[in-house]
């Protein structure tokens, strides 16, 4: 793949529309890193206008964390515009294991084929079909332990799929790669992978996706890595992290980006 | 108008309850915005309760960025409690130019004649039926371009309207004002303008609304310009500006402030 | 009762999975709060899965500020399962003066016996039908003027009763406790007192209620202490909030907890 920072530059330039349907918990921080690493977000979810925002918008997010029947009726609408018009789409499977509910919705969302599938290891395991073992919302598996499903997963989908975890894996069924970035501290804030969807996607625009997910993983860690050393927790970290990724320099971000072939 | 100051003054010793019905992005940041700034901030919107509560309250704030049907219909109920009891209501029509469904709700809206309209110059300028250029919810038009439009708009609702920018522009469609207060990296930061929203509404509680809203464009902006000489990024700033919106004092105000007629 | 670290301790190696069902204001607040405690939060509201949520959960908070009545019966239906399963739940009957559907919702709510009910002075005295002067979410009274009427609710539901206040009163009917830890500053932060019953329901996992209660009334005041002296203001303490009860040991907390027996 180009050097990571290719990635983080073309989204700046490009400055994307970024709409998502994503749960309520991470709205507000999820727009904020949209807008600290140059993209500009928009949250519409009401059917009655959501498809005709799609079809405005350069990319898409959609997040099952909090979804009602109305809400994952919008994303089917928002997806279907995006999947037709060819632009990329990103789908987090938000504690797919725990309830009969999720599992329909995604089967559902799967069908529309996502760009990018981004989850921890339970998550993606459980939308393999290979019973992890998800129960809330953490994850209860390593990410080694879902490679296997994640590439399955990938060439059933047409996509590329994301691991989350303290070495994020990322395939698209063929190649994949493997991302050391980020802290511990980042698994103590919510909504983080959440609000990392939104960089997914704005990466992606006009851009392969599976090195542009790479790229986001990567320049996410890093940004998150500059911040712990300025903050004392949890609650100072993420104004720090805003602060970093949006002073983020496409050198720091390939001198510190930890990205390898898996 | 009287000095900036009075405005805020004002809204702390009468400490309005503002009931807000806003996008889910901004309902947090709202929230504390408002009790910086001295008032009790209330989120309500089930039409169930909704008038009632509007009933008890001093000032209301309507916001339609992620409002679906039972929402604008929430809106317009309490819309008009407050209309039939003379109490100021302050309406954001955020991201208007971007669906027929935003443009048709903000027209039943508009019929209410709400107290103050505020939005960037592309909003103003759907709103006032001149084609604003509007995408998405940033604003593609400059504010020069929309004071037209605001007098215009203002002379058909009777009401005052602003235009957020760099230069704010308030105008009752006859007499007007610009405000030159505020900083780049507040447009970094999500939900600020709609936040400002709670703090005209606060302000023209028992004032008239187009001094109290320039006051409120002013006193955000100074805390605002105090806030980033404390801050590294748009992480950093947004916890900055809630403590010096608290701490601002009428003196620094009103030796800050710039306002001019227009 | 134990000394108040117990409950912290005890939290925190269970690290409980706490169902939410809460107002979109506090949402992200909250998250953060129940994970800088130790917890694993969950908010999930949606009527097709809540239930099944509820089951797999060790706690359940339930929180009236935005509901509308799908959310009411949401929230009857998760807190239904917690009774029954002996699980403990938290009511938060945010401004239940203000309207009769709050009320009404509220009578519901309390005919499933809520573990513990936490409120501000005036909207547990609505609750205990005594006339609280409740209007909007502040409080009007003062908490020694519902000490009578958190004993009658108390009895009356079975569960134990909180209002919280510059010195919060904690009462199982019987005994009573006075925590005296806290700073005004939490006034000014929206959804601290949302978020606080995430941690009372962590705490109640596995232990007495109206002890666990008080614990975390404690934790929660004196990580709030060490905060304060750590920031500017309402902005800069809420990061600074998360970062002391992330890091708060449980000797600090037993030096500093501030409990007496009413």
């Amino acid at each position: 793949m180009k050097e990571t920072s290719h990635y983080l530059t073309s989204a700046r330039a490009r400055r994307p529309l970024v709409h998502n349907i994503t749960n309520y918990v991470a709205m507000n921080t999820m727009a904020n890193v949209l807008l600290a690493v140059g993209a500009s977000p928009a949250m519409v979810h009401a059917r009655e206008e959501v498809a005709e925002f799609a079809a405005i918008s350069d990319a898409l997010t959609v997040n099952i964390g909090t979804a009602d029947t109305a809400w994952y009726a919008a994303m089917e609408d928002a997806a279907t515009v995006m999947a037709r018009a060819d632009r990329p789409w990103v789908l987090d499977p938000v504690g797919v294991g725990a309830t009969r509910f999720r599992q329909d919705g995604c089967a559902r969302l799967l069908a529309l084929r996502p760009t990018v599938i981004r989850g921890n290891a339970s998550e993606i395991m459980t939308l393999a079909g290979l019973g992890g073992a998800a129960c809330g919302v953490d994850s209860g598996d390593g990410v080694d332990a879902a490679e296997a499903a994640a590439r399955e997963l990938a060439l059933r989908t047409g996509g590329v799929v994301a691991v989350s975890g303290p070495v994020d894996f990322v395939t698209d069924g063929k190649a994949a790669f493997r991302v050391a970035n980020g802290v511990p501290v980042m698994a103590q804030v919510t909504t983080m992978g959440c609000s990392l969807n939104g960089v997914i996607a704005a990466f992606c625009v006009g851009q392969p996706a599976l090195e542009a997910t790479v790229a986001a993983l990567a320049a996410y860690g890093v940004a998150g890595e500059q911040a712990a050393s300025n903050s004392n927790g949890p609650g100072s970290f993420f104004p720090a992290f805003l602060d970093a990724l949006a002073a983020l320099t496409p050198e720091a971000l390939d001198a510190r980006a930890r990205v390898t072939p898996a």
